[in-house]
């Protein structure tokens, strides 16, 4: 048997003041630290031990990464850092309010732009200083590669090539992964993962710093999967994912 | 131009205990953890930006990275974790306190295992629940290259091959490349860069998370070599270290 572990990142600051954050690189809050230690834990004793470990370039995966490995006493094995794994692009959304956009544009206007499959929001200008065009840590990337907003869509279509090409691969050679990112780049790889239609990925939230267990054969055909954790409060959790969007 | 910077990890639970560490795998302590913050605010104050970071398997170094890395907003960038940058294994005395120690042996007998060049303290069992050969970490490791004990001669010419086929390619391709380990392994790259004598390496005492900087120009040639901070702090830390082995 081989087990993948999906996790979303605790709380950021602007998980906190219900921002839109995308690729803003903003950090985890004491609570969201606290968040993936209680993950971290929870893994050790239910007695994952991975091998190798995925990480966005955002510093909330990061460091959720770093807390949870530490957790489990797993500081020393190998990470790695892709930009694929990065959150939906959020374009000029990114930094505004979740509940003002909702007062200001109408709650439906911002579940499109939330939760449509193929809809972006407006993409930022080339030389906004929030563009990834402008900052260092992407200088490496193709430009034509880099996004200045994105659908759900497009989030899915970064992702699936550092999926086929590097993780799936490297679950083949393993017996424990862990990949740390954000609510829709995992969402991408759960819908490759479950098969799941465009419309019924919409729906599905992700609860922050709950790890989500695939299990497989050895053949890498999926057995069965399940979050780890108290389900009663996983599905809270949930259900204010959900709710983040409603007017104030 | 160049730079190399080494760090050596803050204070670790056993370094404030005075106890012989080697490869044991001890936490930084909070003060240890606020060392790493400061040391990442001043290379970040003093311009540095590094491409990649390189550290060892054992969590002090680890931790001290990541906390510098994140002082700097540099989390994102890759870094490389190696057994080979870990600290001169301790064999037998690993677990011990200094005092202690010198109160039993002599203070002559234990400067000799410290600072003796080519004198391995005596070492651990194969089957010692201490050993490497016990610990799932080095499970992927050629079993005759995991030391039990070590002079720090064998520790240079563990981490000489490192240096020469990892380290110093990457230099070749960087601007700043980062370094954090162990005292015993910075010494061997510090030997080596500045061809001290195996007599004048046993007298260099390295602070605990003071940058060493190191600038080369393009064709790798040492231009020169500096502390980053304060002279009179850093004489002092240099000092604590050399007074580490008296008596109790």
């Amino acid at each position: 048997m081989k087990r993948l572990v999906l996790l979303r990142h605790g709380e950021s600051d602007w998980n906190k003041q219900n921002r839109f954050t995308g690729w803003t690189d903003v950090d985890l809050t004491q609570k969201g630290v606290e968040e993936a230690l209680e993950a971290g834990r929870l893994l050790r004793e239910s007695g994952f031990c991975f091998d190798r470990a995925f990480t966005s370039y955002l510093k909330r995966a990061i460091k959720t990464l770093n807390n949870v490995l530490d957790a489990m006493d797993l500081d020393w094995i190998p990470v790695e850092k892709d930009w694929r794994l990065n959150e939906k692009h959020y374009g000029m959304l990114q930094g505004l309010n979740k509940a003002e956009t909702a007062a200001k544009y109408g709650e439906e206007q911002v579940l499109i732009w939330r939760r449509s499959f193929d809809i972006p929001p407006q993409p930022l200008a080339a030389d906004d200083e929030r563009s990834p065009l402008m900052d260092r840590r992407y200088a490496a990337i193709r430009r034509d590669l880099l996004p200045l907003t994105e659908s759900l869509k497009d989030t899915i279509e970064r992702i699936l090539p550092y999926w086929n090409e590097t993780i799936l691969p490297a679950l083949a050679e393993s017996k424990d992964l862990i990949v740390t990112a954000h609510g829709n780049s995992l969402r991408a790889i759960i819908k490759e993962l479950k098969g799941i239609s465009d419309e019924g990925i919409i729906s599905l939230n992700l609860p922050t710093a709950i790890p989500y267990v695939f299990e497989f054969d050895d053949d890498l055909r999926l057995q069965k999967d399940y979050f780890l954790g108290d389900p009663d409060k996983i599905k809270a959790l949930m259900e204010a994912v959900a709710n983040q969007a409603k007017g104030v």
